[in-house]
């Protein structure tokens, strides 16, 4: 795992020298578009779901959530969460690099997110006007790459 | 979302009377063999990462991870985790169901477990013995299904 929360990463001992984990990252971030949510539980337990996300122009995430799926409540009560940035398609999911990205969620109702969220899910302008639906930017904590593993 | 922690799940109002979420649920557990797994970091925020999944004859899934992961650490500072099972492949991941699994990791020696998980994940056996690696079980707290929705 390359932490890159305290400053651009650099490749490490043993690693391809032409590996660039800041660029990865940033692919990562750029193209995959649903990633795993882990907010907390009202006891303080980890609850994991699926969620559409979006990219602010800082590279913060962002999410348009209901407020009737349980990982919103959660969010109201704690806003900590984390995202896992995998991506799909064929082949075993743990031989392609993956992004665990933490950080805090804050409900905006900021124009420019709501149309860089839907610029990039164009389908959620369906119901991103529901009364129960709001936009949450992703204020970023940590960021760490996983190129390869096996656990 | 269908909560199936307290008893058989049933067709909820509104929902195709042949749906049948337990036989789901079930579908998911047994096919998905890589999962998220959300922990919890020391100060409690949670944390997402990539994981191989293995599953015991009771359904309990069935980890092994290498005490070298933030996850693991993580897991031995608090037990709790949850784990969502969702299909990859081609399409959008929001339009097909997943499992989200709450529960309590144990480690384990049993010599059961090992062999079901690794007639599960063959390759795991180049690694299952190194000294880091050790089998964990969890306890299953929670299941909730999701059969589609767009957050």
């Amino acid at each position: 795992m390359t932490d890159v929360a305290d400053g651009p990463p650099t490749a490490g001992p043993g690693q391809d020298p032409d590996f660039d984990p800041g660029a990865l990252a940033k692919t990562l971030l750029h193209t995959i578009r649903v990633a795993t949510l882990a907010t907390l539980n009202p006891d303080g337990a980890p609850f994991a779901t699926l969620t559409a996300i979006g990219l602010d122009a800082d590279g913060a995430p962002l999410l348009l959530l209901s407020r009737l799926a349980a990982h919103t409540q959660n969010l109201e009560r704690d806003a900590r969460l984390s995202l896992l940035l995998a991506q799909g398609g064929s082949g075993d999911p743990l031989a392609h690099p993956r992004l665990t990205l933490t950080g805090v969620a804050a409900r905006t109702t900021d124009a420019a997110i709501r149309s860089r969220y839907l610029r990039r899910n164009p389908k959620a302008a369906l119901y991103a006007d529901f009364p129960d639906f709001s936009f949450w930017r992703v204020g970023l904590g940590g960021v760490h790459l996983t190129h390869k593993s096996v656990t």
